[in-house]
């Protein structure tokens, strides 16, 4: 039987990108994405064409209300930022388009679903190269979240499996991350980044996730098959 | 102004007494309670009750969907185990009670409410005496999911603040726990501790929770205010 992994999908580059690696070393896929009160909710229709075309055996949609909590961009009547280009975005400081403790909500639900089905790990697509600088998408971050979600599970006591955090895409560029993803078949043309689309679920082109993905086909020489407005 | 401390509430015995501690200190509380498809859901009316009694700043029910994944007496069509005595539970074993994952989820929206309001502290009533061998009530588990949380957040970057994890009644007995509230005047009569309540709120006295309860109140020498069916 093959190894189960829950890979965490918004619909984006990167966890495609993560999906397409855990595929390529053998992994059943069980795709997990969430309807936080994200305004840019059609990435959750892209997570669910994601899942299909890598051969996900399930894919499950949660609903969490971050907006409950408030305090970002992106589940807030707050504007999301606009910029001409990646540099200038501010690299000290963390924006206001973090969510706090998404990463770690989205990670703990993935835990649960892997403690029932008795998976081995966990996929999350983060980066430490080309990204917004949020503090939960860092090395040491994921590094504690495995040591305890080792210790919150049933195999904490019984031992009986470990489940592992993979995070195949951290010391990756966006644009390696496109050329890995390419190679692997993954057809970037069904993923959405923009954290400001319009009502045609086109791209503005100025969110700090457009512009990374712009950056990243244009270093990798491949063509954005993005629609913008 | 007062330090603000989050406060997970289940309705309970064990985290009315965190509550009344947190309180005791001087902190000003922010209740959080959980509908996660629960069977008992009883204990989210208890839970408003205790925040009121205690003077909370704020009580929040955030709703978690844990039957998608399955795999505990407490969200799916199981049946709740019934015993005659504490002794006769074994101790070796997690329970069909237990439910996978839930104090990380639970602990991981507290840590995004302590993010936006700026607490300094999270209470959450874990014992690891007279309690159910869940491996998320252990110290460690709590450590670890500190060392997690402080690295997870904006804290994490900026140093602005340390969220501390408390958990005043790890090493408590049930009995002391109860005598620790009746000394801070928590009204047990609005606590719900049954696994398996009747249609009028009643609770059923031989599962591991009320069984817990029983010992504790009988123990501490304290009259249960409970009715049980």
């Amino acid at each position: 039987m093959p190894d189960k992994a829950i890979v965490l999908s918004s619909g984006g580059i990167d966890s495609s990108t993560a999906m397409a690696i855990a595929k390529s070393k053998g992994k059943e896929i069980y795709s997990l994405s969430f309807r936080y009160g994200q305004r840019h909710s059609i990435e959750i229709k892209a997570s669910k064409k994601i899942a299909q075309s890598l051969g996900a055996k399930a894919h499950k949609i949660i609903d969490i209300d971050l907006r409950q909590f408030g305090g970002s961009a992106l589940t807030d009547d707050i504007n999301v930022p606009k910029h001409d280009t990646v540099d200038d975005i501010d690299a000290n400081q963390i924006p206001i388009t973090y969510v706090p403790a998404r990463n770690t909500i989205f990670l703990s639900y993935a835990m649960a679903w892997a403690e029932v089905l008795k998976a081995t790990s966990i996929y999350i697509g983060v980066t430490a190269v080309d990204y917004s600088g949020y503090p939960d998408c860092r090395p040491q971050f994921i590094e504690a979240f495995e040591k305890m979600a080792n210790l919150a599970t049933r195999t904490g006591i019984t031992k009986e499996a470990v489940l592992k955090i993979e995070t195949p895409l951290i010391h990756l560029s966006k644009a390696d991350i496109i050329r890995t993803g390419v190679d692997l078949g993954v057809d970037y043309g069904l993923t959405t980044s923009c954290y400001d689309p319009d009502a045609l679920g086109r791209s503005c082109g100025s969110c700090e996730s457009c512009l990374h993905r712009i950056k990243g086909f244009k270093e990798a020489g491949i063509k954005d098959p993005t629609l913008y407005y």
